[in-house]
């Protein structure tokens, strides 16, 4: 237990809840760590299919960028609409499912839920690549870091919401602050030199042009360049872990992370754009990534490089964080419309839903396991989830709009219109540039989880409907049930099954099983069944118990009174019968072995193949 | 069912016992394939210590096979004695144990439980090792092959002694039938050519004498040359398994076996004498076993060797099954006394002590993977458990008989007294030769296995004392219980439960645990506690029963109405607390993933938990 209290802190009662809730500031990396390390790898992603057009391909950076940002602003505000109209969580599936249908709402719902879980192996995955470049010695163990990474974001993540906030505060800001001096000086040094800026270190020259540019070449980079905005409606999705002012304190993080974004992706472009920065090629031997060139053009590389490209790999590993943070309240909206199992709405000791935490950890390592920890391979699979669950969400928000007809809502009904318009283009270019690659496998893995969903709901629904009574108690025909009590000699613990059986019911039946293995004789039974039990019985002018010998050819001994059990339930269809199981409980575990396991065997059995009139008591009998 | 049938033969009833019982034939190879098959390795044993005194070696090997010889003839009258004395079955354990106490029973017990195990894993790893030198490239499948052969041997056991005797009757007849023509031709050249038989195939010269005759090194060859003895008592043990009369038949068994193992043993060391045969060097390249250049030297190489050669691999390996025949006859035995799990004394679906196969199985599996399969690491731990239990069992004998004061007990004194001494020095040779190279670990073992007994009969015995029970059905003061019926919602389960309550009492608690995660409020709570409960109980003019709503700042569902058990139950010393667990029984295992696991928990729970005066009582609802 002192253990258990170290790792993952003492259990939290309900009504520490709100002193969980956290303020905009921790809202930030517990939220918006997705979307923010997306700066790393968004631009490198984009420049990465640039290279085949050389010196040219940097220039179009400029263009893409400016596309990818007015998306990204359009979901700024359609996610800011969000917030405020749905205060106690408004995911995707909370809004297409209010406003779509619920078709919509599973729809989206499978989308993000895989789309989380990848977010977590991408984050994880690209964290330790970047750290096995500047280590290459740690290649072998890729798939090792990864887990360890893990194993480290559960436990952080398992100590509550607040804790998490607190964990992650460090790095996101070290990020972002070493980022912006970069882009600062960098933007400066640009502007003194009237646009020509002397880089400190220069980046490799960038190789010539083999290949001319093409709308398809344009669409995969835009496509490539939007993985940079998964991770946008994180903040939405949790409004309800932020503390008074909900909804504006929500707002204003959500404000804060994508006013970062922007300066990031902006200033990232226009670097690469003034000290001729391009992507190197990943495979090739003088590899670089784009930040790593940038930081030593306008810094050099002396201690504030390292401190950079560390906080990197840092938050790169943390962003897995969001996943962590939103895929239990995903799962939780989810089960509390019985779309998947109730232990998704219960809260554990830290006052999370850590079953949701469970699930994601177990899928994460497992496709950890599966992709080897290798990123370029799970890239492909990413992104189209969460774009199809933006395009929903939107198009939900339009509904949600049109029905409210107050005062501005055309105005937001066009902003959320354009987002869903912008996002399911998006999502139309991203499916079809990466279908060979591998988005075909999450194409597949929706609709079967969208049946699986449906046929959870389903079994709750039947469950419910058998359930649900809307009559109150009926008195009528209470009888005291038929007590049968297999017996297999006179003891302590027979007696007292018996004097408990006399308390219940007049209408006892004693079962024995003839065992050549086990009995003493015939003869002893008898007397002891006369002397023991009849006689005190009649003495108290009690009515006689039935006594039942069951032949066993085959020497099982459960068997026979499971049979004869089941044959009396038939032959008496207007009562109950309870099964009395006297059952000796030793005091260590090991004892068990050495007594036969027929009480919990005969409870098991009677469980499975019982029926609704028979009821098994159970008289635990302790060794002293 | 189909598949098990096939595999392991329909179940026996009880009534077709007397069928499955054996004849003297069919005792041969249940009960002598330990015995006969020591003439493969007996001898080989003993030469192989030989080896260092050359060509002088050879002529050692005549006196000491008598001195084995002797012993083996002394052992065969008083084993024949036990037969007689015990015919529901004399092992050392029941001889030991009835005749010198309890301890020196025990002692014997676990003596030849360890030599059992020791038998099946030796036997089946010098058939594999046999096997192996003919056919080199087999050698890193060993232990596969092992383990293959310990499956085979456990299906065909599985099947009842019976089938096995069918099954092991024709590689036992071919074994005997092999040898002894060998045998017989081997003297008949001898005597033609007046002591100088020209060998077919000569076999390898014998090497130099480079050590001179110890009494030490006489020792060790005779204790070596003992391992042949092991498996004699293997009949008497197994009396019952014959059928009537069952000691005539026994005995009959017996004296067959004994019979040809002389014949056997005598034999070889005359061919070896005569031919100059001698033990090779087992890691020399040339290494090849003495039966195979006897055989050569008699017959030639054609396929009269083959023949030969396949049925010693075959009884080598099948000469495991002595241990499968008698071990769980054994354990059954010790059971019966309560020194073991009473689940050694029941018998199974083909009329077996299963649980003896099982367990042998396993240790033996265990050992063999443990060991990697190799006779060699195996051979030092074996055989001293069999001598110090042939030595309990004789001197028990010479107490036994001197009970019994009879015609002619002065002579079975002697014979017994005889086998006592023969059987306790050897034991003493045995320990002492081998002591360092493996021997300590049984002679540990042994120990172990002892304490682990006694403690099991303690364990009985205490249970025993506890829950025997001398005086009849006490009839007084018997009140129906308080029963307590944990409830989430009010619906057709806990109604179904609440109306079997009030069937068996009138003493009612309704335990409810305010979630703040499940419930829908409390005025639905109440309201239903009102409409639905205790308005009809008071139209019926019932007492009302309590309504206890539990707070529960963890969250806990289960802790909260425990603890509230727990202390209900201290403060009404005089009643019994009946605690109604209702269960939703799904149609489908994987829906039980879709329904928390509660009752299984809170009854679980109860039950270690517990005590005396808690009942539970499992109402289970079953989905249509």
């Amino acid at each position: 237990m002192q253990i258990r209290d170290l790792l993952f802190g003492r259990p939290l009662p309900t009504s520490d809840e709100r002193a969980e809730h956290i303020g905009p500031a921790a809202g930030i990396p517990v939220f918006g760590l997705d979307a923010l390390s997306s700066a790393a790898y968004g631009p490198e992603a984009a420049l990465t299919l640039l290279i085949p057009l050389g010196i040219s391909g940097v220039h179009f950076i400029g263009p893409i960028t400016a596309a990818i940002l007015i998306l990204l602003i359009i979901l700024y505000f359609s996610y800011s609409q969000t917030i405020e109209a749905y205060p106690h969580g408004g995911g995707s599936f909370t809004v297409a499912g209010e406003n779509l249908g619920d078709h919509a709402g599973l729809l989206a719902a499978a989308a993000l839920m895989i789309d989380y879980v990848l977010t977590a192996a991408v984050g994880i995955s690209a964290g330790v690549g970047a750290l096995i470049s500047a280590a290459p010695k740690l290649q072998p163990h890729t798939l090792a870091i990864c887990l360890v990474i893990l194993v480290l974001l559960t436990v952080v993540n398992m100590r509550g919401v607040h804790d998490t906030g607190v964990v992650f505060l460090v790095p996101t800001y070290l990020f972002l602050g070493t980022l912006l001096v970069v882009i600062a000086i960098g933007l400066f040094h640009t502007v003194t030199s009237h646009g020509h800026p002397a880089p400190v270190v220069a980046p490799p020259k960038l190789p010539p042009a083999v290949a001319a540019v093409s709308l398809w070449l344009l669409l995969r980079v835009f496509s490539s360049g939007c993985t940079a905005m998964t991770g946008v409606e994180a903040v939405s999705n949790g409004v309800m872990a932020f503390r008074d002012p909900t909804t504006k304190n929500a707002r204003r993080s959500l404000t804060v992370i994508i006013a970062f974004l922007v300066v990031l992706l902006a200033g990232i472009a226009a670097l690469c754009r003034f000290y001729n920065v391009g992507a190197t090629d990943p495979e090739g031997s003088g590899y670089q990534s784009v930040l790593s060139q940038l930081t030593s053009a306008v810094m050099g590389r002396g201690w504030f490089y390292d401190i950079t490209i560390g906080s990197i790999l840092l938050v790169l590993a943390l962003s897995a964080n969001t996943a962590f943070a939103d895929f239990p309240r995903l799962t939780r909206a989810i089960a509390l419309k019985g779309y998947l199992p109730h232990v998704f709405t219960l809260r554990g000791r830290r006052l999370l839903y850590s079953w949701g935490i469970y699930v994601l950890v177990a899928l994460t390592g497992g496709l950890l396991i599966l992709f080897g920890g290798v990123t370029d391979r799970l890239i492909p699979l990413y992104a189209i989830g969460a774009f199809m669950a933006f395009t929903l969400s939107q198009a939900g928000m339009v509904v949600h709009w049109r029905k409210q007809k107050g005062h501005g809502s055309g105005f937001r009904v066009f902003v959320n219109g354009l987002g869903a318009v912008a996002t399911g283009l998006t999502t139309v270019v991203v499916l079809t540039t990466k279908f060979v690659e591998g988005a075909w496998v999450t194409a597949l893995l929706i609709p079967c989880l969208i049946l699986l969903m449906v046929a959870v709901h389903r079994h709750y629904r039947r469950v419910s409907q058998e359930t649900t009574c809307p009559e109150p108690l009926q008195i009528t025909n209470i009888n005291p049930p038929i007590v049968i009590i297999p017996m297999d000699r006179w003891s302590r613990i027979s007696a007292k099954a018996l004097r408990f059986a006399m308390s219940i019911s007049n209408d006892l039946q004693i079962v024995h099983v003839d065992s050549p293995d086990t009995d003493h004789g015939a003869e002893e039974l008898a007397l002891q069944w006369t002397d023991k039990i009849l006689t005190p019985m009649r003495k108290a002018g009690l009515p006689d118990p039935k006594f039942i010998r069951l032949q066993s050819p085959y020497r099982t001994i459960l068997m026979p009174v499971l049979d004869y059990i089941l044959a009396e339930e038939r032959s008496r269809p207007d009562r109950h019968i309870a099964v009395l199981v006297p059952e000796l409980v030793v005091r260590h575990w090991w004892e068990a072995l050495l007594h036969n396991q027929r009480s919990s065997l005969l409870k098991l059995l009677l469980l499975v193949r019982g029926s609704q009139r028979i009821v098994v008591i159970n008289i635990p009998w302790y060794q002293e």
